[in-house]
């Protein structure tokens, strides 16, 4: 029966579903639309009501059962003969003023995929579902993946109250106003799960320039960032002589110019970003006496993450010392490397070559669901190209030749996981 | 009789003024006190009323006559046999959290010369005023010397409705709040004035590295602040390669660190500082696409300024042009380097020799009240010295023995432009 399918998926179907694919996009699209294009669609804001809802009844005509769990998050259920589940899908939340296929063509692609699987094969052995998560960005409040954290059971105690967004409203209130019940959350945790593959859009230019259409995702980067606060003296940017200075800013300056020079020293794939900075007094008549500033650097192999962590916290101490200025360091994000699951990386190959779509491995150099989800259960990820390399931004795009490309790999693999193996 | 008042001016004159003067600055600090020390008392502020009032108080005691002008400045008055008037003195507001001698020193100075000399001498020939400056530093509206604009008529119609607070209050309406009509402004305006003698606690070093008391300040440095926006590509901090990025920031990192470099190549006098700078979109994990930041730099003379100038905007356009980067330059200060009266500051210079104190000739690197009555008269300041160099910092402090130097210095000065000129 395995052979029978994959020879009955054609061109016809490939481009057919990548049509359906743009076309949910563009509907989904206009949840949140900011006048330049851009999507602002933050989690349980009415946009975001407005898309779930649009979702839930496009899987729901597509024949699936839908399902809203504690947290909002949607599920599309095509039921096999046994309850264990492949999960499919993405996020539906926006950053603010970012594109219309981050997340939201992962659960476009997942649902033309198992529409497809439902009505030229019906039933699977294993469960199909299609996930519409409800947050990922972190764009509203510092929720860092509430959607998989949920099913993951690693949202604590506490949180529904403590996360608050730019107006001071708590996430609680937020699940309220949407119907929610903030104190349910812990009924979002699943056990339930066999698999899950994750289509996402490429975040940068590697496939754009590589020429390949599929990257499968068999990694996420280990990522750090350091928060460092540099001291100096403060005082009138007239009245105290270069020579006499001590300067936070333009330590900070050197420090920055160094940083960039030793992520371009190290090579690829190492990148390094100061991404914020603060300083004091801020008056342009004053000379600086502090600057706040984070490095966030990121490799696949923790081991040269803490090379670089060592000769970044050394650099800074000397440029520091060098210059008078005293230096304080603080980390906010300590997150190792993860690998995916090799089996369902290699039915994702196995997929890209029947489908005849050029596909090489690569790490993902962004946070996504699949690593929380990767904790329950075997999960990978694969990317499509992201026209132009760009991430969260209006003008986000990947062609719909792309797109029916991916779609065709997720139905076969998706083959593989849910009617073929279980 | 000019020679029998410099003999009768002893040692003890001056230990005793010196010590008066320690008190004055220990009764008035004592307005807008903050518990590290420092001093806040911003323009028409509670603090700056009661400490205007002790002024008042103060100078009447003294013998003069106190007159206030319609935009809250006082004048302590000493009647001579003209009307034209020598004037002495400086602010009383101060930077937040400023010390306790910038500005008021000035006119604790003005004060204790001015009693001395109607006690010991009487009735001069040219009228002497001690001037006690309602707003100089900028720190509650951006009024750019208040209360000496007002004297040489420089406030432009408009200014008291449109010059807004921290909390949108106009200036007009802190003035009503102090019993003064923001409509008579214009009344400040003075047609009288023979000569300006600024006395003034130094802003920097210089005094103390030299070892001189007394700093005979000839002019004051042209200043320039340009403001910068760089622009580049905001991105994900994770999935852009190093080689890929137009990140603002990182060059305005090297920008920063070529500024500073070149400002020491330049050489003294020149000192340029960047002050100011704000990263968008300022996300730990955002490559920044924008960042905008201030360049004061600062020289005596203005075809050093100039080069100075055409240099730094040369250095701008050549990293923002190597990294892809579109620079756009704004102006926020454009002021020419001021000559002091040459007269004034050879009678400062004189008056030092007599009552022995070393002296040096030095521009100021800050703007002063001088350079505005100095639109109007001959004006000049002379410094004392700051004890570690500080400016606008609670710690900030001239030794009683440097004070009581530069009260004989200004009793002779005045001596000399009010007793024996006219």
């Amino acid at each position: 029966m395995a052979t029978a399918v994959l020879t009955h998926f054609g061109a016809s179907d490939r481009a057919q579903l990548a049509t359906e694919a743009g076309r949910l996009i563009e509907r989904l699209r206009r949840h949140g639309a900011c006048p330049d294009g851009g999507v602002t669609r933050l989690v349980y804001s009415p946009e975001w009501r407005a898309a779930m809802a649009d979702v839930e009844e496009w899987l729901s005509e597509s024949g699936l059962t839908v399902r809203v769990d504690a947290v909002g998050s949607r599920f599309g259920r095509l039921a096999g003969e046994r309850d264990s589940v492949v999960l499919t899908g993405s996020h539906i939340d926006s950053v603010r003023n970012g594109g219309a296929f981050d997340g939201v063509l992962g659960i476009v692609m997942a649902g033309c995929a198992a529409q497809w699987l439902a009505s030229s094969l019906g039933r699977p052995r294993r469960t199909l579902e299609v996930f519409a998560n409800c947050e990922e960005e972190s764009s509203r409040f510092a929720c860092n993946f509430w959607g998989s954290r949920a099913i993951a059971g690693r949202i604590e105690a506490g949180e529904t109250e403590r996360l608050v967004d730019e107006e001071g409203r708590t996430i609680g209130d937020a699940m309220r106003a949407c119907d929610l019940d903030p104190r349910a959350v812990s009924m979002a945790r699943r056990n339930d799960l066999a698999a899950y593959v994750e289509p996402h859009i490429e975040q940068g230019p590697v496939l754009l320039e590589s020429g390949d259409e599929i990257g499968v995702v068999d990694r996420v980067v280990g990522i750090r960032v350091l928060s460092v606060t540099v001291r100096g003296v403060a005082g009138h940017a007239g009245t105290i002589p270069m020579a006499k200075r001590h300067d936070a800013l333009a330590g900070v300056g050197e420090i920055m110019f160094a940083v960039e020079r030793l992520a371009q020293q190290t090579g690829a794939p190492i990148v390094a970003t100061v991404g914020t900075l603060i300083v004091r007094p801020g008056g342009f008549n004053q000379v600086p006496g502090e600057a706040d500033f984070t490095v966030d650097f990121r490799h696949p192999e923790d081991q040269s993450l803490d090379g670089f962590d060592h000769q970044l916290r050394q650099l800074i101490r000397d440029v520091s010392g060098r210059r008078g200025l005293s230096v304080q360091f603080g980390q906010i994000v300590n997150q190792a490397g993860i690998r995916f699951d090799g089996d369902i990386c290699r039915a994702l190959e196995t997929s890209c070559e029947e489908a005849r779509v050029r596909w090489r491995r690569m790490p993902s150099h962004a946070g996504h669901d699949a690593q929380l989800i990767g904790t329950l259960c075997p999960a990978a990820m694969f990317f499509v190209p992201s026209q132009g390399g760009h991430s969260h931004r209006p003008d986000e795009r990947t062609e719909l030749e792309h797109i029916g490309g991916g779609i065709e790999v997720l139905v076969r693999t998706l083959f593989r996981l849910a009617y073929q193996n279980g």
